[in-house]
């Protein structure tokens, strides 16, 4: 969250806690991927420069800051928080070499991907390996309810990549099923995140199901932000985002929303754009008049308002969730940081 | 081991113990694989039909006998055991269905690979699931320490593949990193299996290390023998299985072994045929006549025999490791066992 959001004064406490909980994040990640097999060390050391935001790890942090309630912020976080937002952190890194490799990317946080660097062989190997580190980290740091939930949530994300994978160029994807992927796909990581945070905390049941819950209302609205984003920027930046998810088979909420609420003619036209910008994306083109006018039918459909509507309602449920957490900087962070996820532009 | 191993008439009381365990092994398995999305289970329907001979569970049940050293092999086998041979089979039918997507491989057991019937993208998807279902169940059924153990196998073993994928193509590879690389990929995983069942059955550190040993020994045997059938079978089968390797970059100790021991004129006629044989394999044929050569340059060179010795004198290293293991029917079949990894012929 660092240098995202504007911070109101009063929670720089919060702020600097988090900065020097996720130094202490940085070193254990290193620390668990530590080894004396140099091509393992290459890989692991270029793969953490993937680390950017830290969303995760942050996640978890400041919700064993929120769920722990106290005000001695420095001592709040102990080696097991440390600990499981590593985890977490790994986790999120092996889906990402992974998907690198199904999305046959080249590039990211401006460095060449695994798969690009060496080969796909290598890249589904190190994504094993990360996810062996995190399950071997866990295990050995947390609970052995911590672990289970770590072990539960890799099989609904892995099982909803599946789903993802089997409704691929599905354009009568509902929205129940678009919302089942997300949830899946995005949501559960930072709901977990959130309730190991207050699991290391000895936070109680309650509080740790509210954190789960804020941080499963906060992914899915953060997923829905990023499809308006991808649908409402500038042209350019439209034609290629949008061309992309269509090559990959992908719909975004809004397209979801259109497709299944205007007439069969409006209808058709769409699945005859859809084809063409994703033929366009196939082979790396923009077709910029077919996005301009898929743009044009979803917003006239009421497709973008309904979006940003379900994404104000889920970042609301997600505060509501924190009301039986107690009254604390941390918590107002967390209130202030799920704001930021429909109102920020990039 | 069922119909493979010829078992004295005093042994298949073990044997009968074996059979029932192997089936509430299944129902586990399968348990623990259900899922309410009807895509991931088509897939772990299929998947399920991998499941050859169980030699992992099959290692898990009978060092749980051995261990627990007593007589009623009917109740010595509880929940926590047949739990922990799923958690094992889990992980070894992961790494084939990675191992599949690497290999681009199209039949497995006379049914298609998953990368073969979908795509990549879903047999590398479907692996993380079942990696995530091994440790889901672990966490939930095992110890914390048999959880780390699996954990930190599995670091063994993604790394002992990436360590395998930097010296692909690396003909000067030593004896050392050939027995580091199989250690890692293939007897670091039938030593946890034999070291879980001891553990569950609560037998000590001891025996639980003297356990792990026998497997581990009994691995690096099982590959040298698998190494050495590709090499000393009917001409028609070795052409292909050496061209299939070659192609693939990967040396068997005997080819190691003859590539540091010949002559620098032996050398070099033997990278030239290591060349063409795997151009052969890369193109699915076989060259016959290089493979036939190659051959004979390995077995003047002693390296047939000398990997035939290494296997002989690691299956005596497990057997040695047995002497601190009770002397029950269940140790004497682990001692059968070890025999019929070397004695095989398939």
């Amino acid at each position: 969250m660092r240098g995202v959001l504007d911070i109101p004064a009063h929670l720089e406490p919060v702020q600097a806690a988090l900065a020097a909980g996720l130094e202490r994040v940085a070193d254990r990640f290193e620390a668990q991927l530590a080894t004396d097999i140099p091509p393992v060390a290459r890989l692991t050391g270029h793969v953490e420069r993937y680390r950017g935001k830290m969303l995760r790890p942050t996640m978890v942090l400041l919700c064993g800051l929120a769920a722990g309630g106290g005000t001695d912020l420095d001592k709040a976080l102990t080696d097991e928080h440390v600990a499981l937002a590593a985890v977490v952190e790994m986790v999120h890194m092996a889906t990402l070499v992974h998907d690198d490799v199904l999305d046959e990317a080249e590039v990211r946080r401006r460095g060449q991907t695994v798969n690009a660097m060496t080969d796909n062989e290598t890249a589904v190997i190190l994504g094993d390996y990360l996810i062996a580190s995190a399950y071997h980290l866990c295990s050995s740091a947390g609970s052995k309810q911590s672990t289970i939930a770590v072990g539960d949530t890799a099989m609904i994300m892995t099982a909803g990549e599946l789903l993802q994978l089997a409704h691929r160029g599905d354009w009568s994807l509902d929205e129940n099923t678009y919302f089942e992927i997300v949830h899946r796909k995005t949501a559960a990581l930072i709901g977990l995140a959130c309730a190991l945070g207050a699991a290391a905390s000895r936070a109680g049941r309650e509080i740790e199901a509210a954190l789960r819950t804020y941080g499963e209302r906060c992914g899915v609205a953060f997923q829905i932000q990023d499809d308006l984003l991808d649908l409402t920027g500038e042209q350019r930046t439209v034609g290629k985002s949008v061309g992309r998810d269509l090559a990959k088979g992908k719909l975004t909420l809004p397209m979801v929303h259109a497709l299944q609420s205007v007439g069969p003619m409006l209808r058709g036209e769409m699945l005859t754009l859809i084809e063409a910008a994703g033929r366009a994306g196939s082979a790396g083109e923009t077709d910029d008049e077919a996005v301009a006018r898929l743009r044009e039918i979803v917003t006239e459909a009421g497709s973008i308002e309904h979006a940003r509507a379900a994404a104000e309602r889920l970042v609301g449920d997600a505060k509501n969730a924190l009301a039986i957490v107690p009254e604390t900087p941390a918590r107002e962070f967390l209130q202030v940081s799920s704001d930021a996820v429909v109102d920020r532009r990039f």
